[in-house]
């Protein structure tokens, strides 16, 4: 834990981090009530974002902190922190700019099930060449 | 796996249930946008959710299927089913009967943090006691 952030102590108290140290938090737009997706922190990610009121998550596929947007530019402000009854789930009231997903979707949750199959419900919004530069 | 009910096929391709065969399942209330609770689901949840259009979840804790509101009577019933962009998280969209959380609150999610500490921020809308024949 290279973290040079503290979390307030009734909050490091009151997060019930999984086994490997994580918790999920689930990113929703604030004014809108989108839900954008789900991601996971450790304790170093929610104190580096409470210090930064910028969105930090821990990439389970990449083994660090992800700073969410240092590819694409699509960050997430936090605007509000909620925790769950029993702690094991972090609720994050965010500002997204432009799109959370990175296939260029304003949501990750784009498919839904319609009549037994999976639909696209949401536009592609922005390339996603012109987001990870490829 | 003893359920009677099996998931649409592509729906079962999509859903990349983690190591112990459980997914996330984030529910919201599908008119307000309020985030309710986050809990998870073996496929023979999300068969029988899908089968019989009520949230049925597993329960990590007892080990075992867990149909929403079976004790409380505050069910969910499901009106849309999301998944994210890497199947690894679902998004209920529900429409919950009075409140969520055991606790008599809305939602799972009424503490937020103000100027360091938790703060509860949703009221209880039903004796928990009321609820749980305690």
């Amino acid at each position: 834990m290279n973290s040079t952030h503290a979390l307030p102590a009734e909050l490091d108290a009151a997060v019930a981090f999984d086994a490997e140290g994580l918790v999920p938090a689930i990113a929703q737009q604030h004014d809108s009530g989108e839900v954008l997706m789900m991601a996971w922190m450790n304790r170093a990610a929610l104190a580096e974002t409470l210090a930064t009121g910028r969105i930090c998550y821990w990439s389970r596929s990449r083994g660090r902190l992800w700073r969410k947007g240092e590819s694409s530019g699509q960050v997430q402000r936090l605007v509000d922190l909620r925790i769950d009854c029993d702690g094991d789930t972090l609720l994050l009231k965010v500002d997204q700019t432009g799109v959370a997903c990175h296939t260029g979707r304003r949501s990750c949750f784009y498919r839904g099930l319609r009549n037994g199959r999976l639909e696209e419900l949401m536009p592609v919004e922005r390339d996603p060449r012109s987001l990870y530069g490829g």
